[in-house]
């Protein structure tokens, strides 16, 4: 479910779960073990992309319908675990994203430190909305940090998906390039950090993201509970289940 | 002072005091009683709208200079319930500014949660400052989280009077329209949100704005005490009686 | 070290260390005495200078490196005493970015009001951390009310110098004109300001920059003593000389 490759001392993790890289908790967890124990493992930068076409789907939705309440709490816990890894991560990291980027997929951008997408007709943003879930408030102030309160709460309200061109220009995403180009050019900018002093780098980017490491870090922090609570609701199931017929029907 | 018109579950109330829209206590009154009023009696989202030309000329600064010190108590403090009033509604609101909106009349676009705009040659902007009043610290906040501290800065320290290509550039409004096009396009905005699972909408519209509804809820939030105490201010009160002269001669 | 000229009530700051306006504790203080004193002595507005081609290179390193650890301790300490003394100033300062603003040039930049910068060849930008000094919280809260948290992530991690262009792009400067009419554009500015009543447009001001002067009143802030600790960093120490030493060939 995850691809490992060291480019010297940049390691990529990518997502692999075809077709279109859902994400289960053995996927989450599997991602969140590899971004703790790459720095042990000399990794000093890391790059996470996904498939070509599909950075990630988000959440696996008919995987949780079909498995229940337990499926659903696991989710919701290991999603919790992946982004306080990917915020509170001792090496930077670039989101290297391949390709359609809704909901849990923009989840993981979001909380890394630096974006590189693909141009054309890939879509991004945070559709949660749109099932019947809310944002996590801590999700949330990662979001502003990228591209303003009043931006944050329209895409996350309206629950909208912007195209690429969109989402760079409200600094959703920071780079854009072809679909080839994506992958080097996250390690391009990898590259590019660990040429300056590493002390000097690693303290100012503390100082840098200090706001968002004190939102996670603390203990009060509201948990993934009102995420398991709305997935029970009827609203959202009955959204849920309508959308995966929906796509059975394509399918 | 104010007509209300329904559009199915979208409930829009227009500011109707010929022939600039000009704020005294009723005016204000009126409004906040509508808006409080609308969710109960089955709005689910509320569009505010002014007359063609003139969303609000602001303030009714010659009632204001005929009515002395009582009135301008009560316009004061009448605005104040009233900006409470709009970044505390349960329901979306969407401001369709018909035309100029200086001072006052940008105070209630920027209270709302999303701003569509008139193209042309209208005005809109925070230009207390030239006519001696400063900028209430909690609408400054609001303002920060549209165009940022530094253009909030510059907007209010300056009293500029903005075109609305400049105001969409840096956020103060969502969206520009023809001015024909201005009321449709906010109630197509309200739909659109009617259009989600309302309470994941509603939910995520709340966690977007709790920083704002913090401050506006805030029991030790400065009320309007500095503005009347400006209000009667010798430098205030010189600038507004000339102010009043040059727009007498002009009519 | 230093030329004041009053253009009627706005007085300028000329720095005028030559050849490149490099730091040095006695430029620091000159300055800072001259900031402190401006308004008892009449002036309404500041505006702080350079020389054509550069406003400042930034900290004299080459001074420090040889006048060792007291001259850097003094550096520090008058760097951060100015950075103060520019954020809590009672009138405006405008700077005139009159070329090369590297590094402590544009610390002392970033803690005016408002920026006006020469287009052309000339760079600006915390490079602080390619030379092995990280970027201090409290200026990294200036720099991102100017460019939000993104971009003041990305700026001081990566410790990229901007051209003019990309540094007006973002916000890190307000205006950008020819140099031969970059002092002239910033007195405008003042000037401008001091068209509007005085005693709306200084609260107005205060209530603006309220968070700002909050971080440096604080008698708990962090003081330069990080920057002291980092300075005597082997990592630190090695790049500086060895980059004193790429000047030294240049020259």
């Amino acid at each position: 479910m995850l691809e490992v490759i060291d480019h010297g001392p940049i390691r990529e993790l990518q997502i692999a779960h075809p077709p279109v890289n859902a994400l289960r908790p053995q996927v989450l967890a599997t991602l969140r073990e590899a971004l703790e124990a790459a720095p042990g493992e000399g990794a000093r930068a890391i790059v996470v992309s996904g498939a070509p076409g599909f950075f990630s789907a988000g959440l696996d939705v008919p995987f949780m319908l079909e498995g229940g309440q337990a499926v659903a709490v696991a989710t919701f816990e290991e999603l919790f675990a992946l982004r306080t890894a990917l915020v509170m991560s001792e090496v930077p990291i670039a989101a290297a994203i391949t390709g359609h980027s809704p909901a849990g997929g923009a989840v993981l951008a979001i909380c890394c430190d630096y974006r590189v997408m693909a141009e054309g007709k890939y879509k991004i943003g945070l559709n949660e909305v749109q099932v019947g879930l809310p944002v996590s408030p801590v999700l949330h102030a990662n979001l502003r940090r990228l591209v303003g309160p009043q931006n944050a709460e329209r895409m996350c309200v309206e629950g909208r998906l912007l195209t690429p061109e969109t989402a760079y220009e409200i600094g959703l995403v920071d780079r854009l390039v072809a679909l080839e180009e994506v992958v080097p050019t996250a390690l391009e900018w990898c590259e590019k950090l660990l040429t300056a002093p590493r002390r000097a780098m690693l303290r100012t980017r503390a100082i840098a993201r200090a706001d968002l490491v004190e939102l996670y870090a603390d203990p009060d922090r509201p948990g993934p509970e009102e995420f398991i609570e709305a997935w029970s609701n009827e609203e959202t199931q009955t959204t849920m289940r309508a959308l995966v017929a929906r796509l059975k029907d394509k399918g």
